[in-house]
């Protein structure tokens, strides 16, 4: 497969006119070929249409065409082989073996998304009989829930493969029976075209041309249009803070307000609790300056924050990690811009006042590459000064050192809405967890115990998503089966004629999905 | 149970000190004692701080305790006897028989809540075990949704009993684990203070005291403070379109915004389609006629538009329409505002350039008695005016005359959102039918065949929500079983010690639930 710097708008490939723009290499500061053309208005409106006009035929395909539909892509991208692995590697630094992980990641999630759209459980299927003898008579009633219409998706510059092109935001869309419209991200327009073609090939080896679309534009002209556009009923995102709310601003403007996934900022505090400081706390050290400099320290859930009462234990704990980062070599990020972001917004926290810095990781050598960072403040520090609470994205943590147990918790009611947060405890600390508990389920959409919070399992339990600002809605998850109910409302059909109800509400249950009758649960 | 003119903030009955403010009988126009205090800031911010205070607690309840609350709810309510119906009756307009009819729905939802916390659905406990032979190994994850936080509740007009201070936002919200602060209509201020002192007292007696205020305030000012503040988590709507979207605007400016239910502005579209005409059009004219009048049209479903084709059988039902409605009485609307906005909208609507009066009810002789209106214009007249799109809240329709099937369809695909869409059909007229369908599944939360949409069925397929602007979230409903889903999160625990898990997720299973293990929903 040859990379053109074209756009897909279903069957077709695009050379935008609205002028050219061309990838950059991180690893050297350079960019390199194709130039890719950029979308003009007209491409936005024409990829708009054409999900509106597929919505509702690629609705009502059978649960089996649309999880073939959904395998397929993955099997195509699968198929790019190493060019695809090639080209990201070049476009974001990441290493091959880390791409190779998330390419394997990426056919995870739209395998389950297959399993989720044949199991039928996300259709919600329940019917009530009627009750004509009843006063007044009760009428037959039955829901299901479909897609909310095309959705447009942003995809994240950290996740080439993953959360971007073919991510979890268009592999849960398109399970839902929603067409795609995808903004690529400029951070990897050659991989995007690369996985953008595999899906508009499955899509027309499925009969199902048009459900998919992807378009390039430069700063963000085309992606606000691509929100304001009437057809588009839903959107996912994930970036920064100010990029998410710009979105969100924009879809509630609208004079259809739309619904914005943002999955947006969040720090990921590590409380640290004495007797596992005391007992383990070297092992946690390393593994701590492990996560953080995990890809450069790029992930969404990037330990950003440890807390932990003052002790000689927690004396040993700095030792260790600073230690343990200092031999951590400086690694390329994303973009340039992420690069001077992270260098700007480091040398901004290490000189705020009662801020000492622990330790540092290997100087950089390359342009971008960023050097890891370990500052330490008081919790008085950290709770009178707003400074300290913004995400620092890249290989950046802050250790809050509590005098009591009271300041902790100070500092768990204190912080903003997170992704994660995570415990490091022994059963002798058991008794503070569960004094910390109530608040971290109010702050947090997963907590871990002994762990780290990267890595973020593609299953059904999973929880990628928390209270704002880590998302503009908490009441769902970008990864895992879930992801798939953020496209979806329900649709209560009364008194319908057998002949016209919905295959999945037919009394013979054809698709054999769960479903609640007269209030019970039946598999 | 004496009304006091107080205000519920927790176990307290509090006299508002920032002046008062009297109910007013629609029937006469007069105000009737007592004085209700009104709410300071100050009460908002005791209210709002009991509510934070008891959330961590009351969410953590047994499903047991809970739905003993709800039940016990709707026993207190019964308790209130005549003294509720007819402060009730007084305060609203509404005939006893009709509010004898609302307190049985009332109680109805209490209890279909009782049901729905204890089944445990709603908690979507899933498990997935840890694979530590897996490369990488996966961790125990485990997911359970909770409250979101203390939720807002404002009650409609329309329904001083079912959805108001122990409405349908109310039950689900406390059946979710959210305490509630509610601020009370002015409408029907005797009635919610009976209302609000019933819920007081099983809160008492439930040991929950704190989860449940209700305030009153004047004008805009005390709610707005409501929604506004920092522990508010969610909020429950329903009324017109302007007032829902200052809450909706107030919420999203928030330093974290928080979702708002807000359920506004329908006007239930009706197709008459030709043979259902030819067939049974006297029937559905008296129907229609009956439905358009029912409480004075005061319903969110109220069928204010039909759709036909233009025939000999349309002049028919137009005949047998106008006969029935001419027969109709005018009665009292809930308040001189609704009132008098309904007055000038029928007026402005019978001007509009186009349209023309098939038909009046009788003629009011009461100070806020509506006279029913029946108004036809032609389909273009309806598609280039948007003047006529408009909700008129009362008894008021208007007829469009089609010319053919392609602009039937067109009046389909122009309308805004709506809760419900329906069709008059005989097996004759299926093929038209299936044409609607894709269209009204897209427009409307609830399609009914050969029905009325007034008449909202409590249980578990009914769905009283839909697109914009009919409600503000088009993914839930503020009426069934599935309302409780409004007010929840997911969080996942990761590698828990069983000691913390909550009981939900417990490998026993304590609590009986359904829940999603490995993938696989197990009962």
């Amino acid at each position: 497969m040859q990379i053109t710097g074209s756009m897909v708008i279903g069957q077709q490939s695009v050379f935008g006119s609205a002028g050219t723009v061309k990838a950059i290499n991180p690893a050297t500061n350079s960019e390199f070929e194709p130039a890719f053309g950029l979308a003009t208005n007209d491409n936005v409106e024409q990829a708009c249409q054409l999900a509106a006009a597929t919505f509702d035929s690629y609705r009502e395909t059978t649960p089996e065409q649309r999880a073939s539909f959904l395998e397929k892509i993955a099997d195509n991208i699968l198929g790019l082989g190493n060019t695809l692995i090639e080209r990201a590697h070049q476009e974001t630094g990441l290493p091959v073996a880390r791409l190779e992980g998330e390419r394997g990641r990426t056919m995870n999630q739209l395998r389950l998304f297959a399993k989720v759209v044949r199991d039928g459980v996300y259709v919600s299927a329940t019917l009530d009989s009627a009750l004509p003898e009843r006063v007044p008579p009760r009428p037959d009633l039955r829901l299901r829930k479909i897609g909310l219409g095309p959705v447009a998706v942003f995809g994240a510059s950290n996740f080439p493969l993953a959360f971007s092109v073919a991510g979890g935001d268009t592999a849960s869309a398109l399970a839902a029976g929603c067409p795609v419209v995808v903004k690529a991200h400029s951070a990897h327009l050659g991989t995007s075209e690369l996985v953008a073609k595999a899906i508009q090939q499955a899509a027309n080896d499925c009969g199902l041309a048009g459900v998919f679309s992807m378009l390039i534009g430069n700063g963000r002209q085309i992606g606000q249009s691509l929100v304001a556009h009437p057809a588009i009923k839903a959107v996912g995102f994930t970036g920064s803070r100010q990029g998410g709310m710009a979105l969100v601003r924009t879809a509630a403007a609208r004079a259809e307000p739309i619904p914005v996934y943002a999955e947006m900022s969040s720090i990921n505090p590590v409380f640290l609790l004495p007797d596992a400081l005391k007992t383990k706390g070297a092992a946690i050290a390393q593994g701590f300056a492990d996560s953080l400099t995990m890809g450069a320290g790029q992930f969404c859930t990037n330990p950003g924050m440890l807390i932990a009462l003052d002790s000689p234990e927690l004396q040993s704990f700095i030792e260790a990690a600073s230690a343990a980062l200092q031999g951590k070599p400086a690694s390329t990020m994303l973009t340039p811009g992420i690069h001077k972001a992270y260098s700007t917004g480091v040398e901004r926290l290490n000189q705020v006042s009662g801020v000492e810095v622990l330790a540092q990781g290997q100087a950089a050598t390359a342009p971008c590459a960023a050097q890891a960072n370990l500052a330490v403040c008081g919790a008085k520090d950290f709770l009178s000064n707003v400074d300290l609470h913004d995400e620092v994205f890249g290989p950046s943590s802050l250790l809050i050192r509590c005098k009591d147990l009271a300041e902790m918790q100070a500092i768990a009611e204190h912080i903003e809405g997170q992704l994660t947060a995570t415990v490091h405890a022994t059963a002798a600390d058991y008794a503070i967890a569960k004094s910390l508990l109530p608040t971290l389920e109010r702050k947090a959409g997963r907590i871990l115990f002994n762990g780290f919070p990267t890595g973020v399992e593609v299953c059904h339990a999973m929880v990628h998503g928390g209270p704002f600002p880590s998302t503009s809605d908490s009441r769902t998850t970008s990864v895992g089966a879930s992801a798939i109910d953020r496209f979806l409302r329900p649709v209560c059909y009364q008194e319908f004629p057998a002949e016209l109800l919905p295959t999945s509400l037919q009394d013979a249950n054809p698709f054999g999905i769960p479903r609640v009758v007269n209030g019970e649960l039946t598999l």
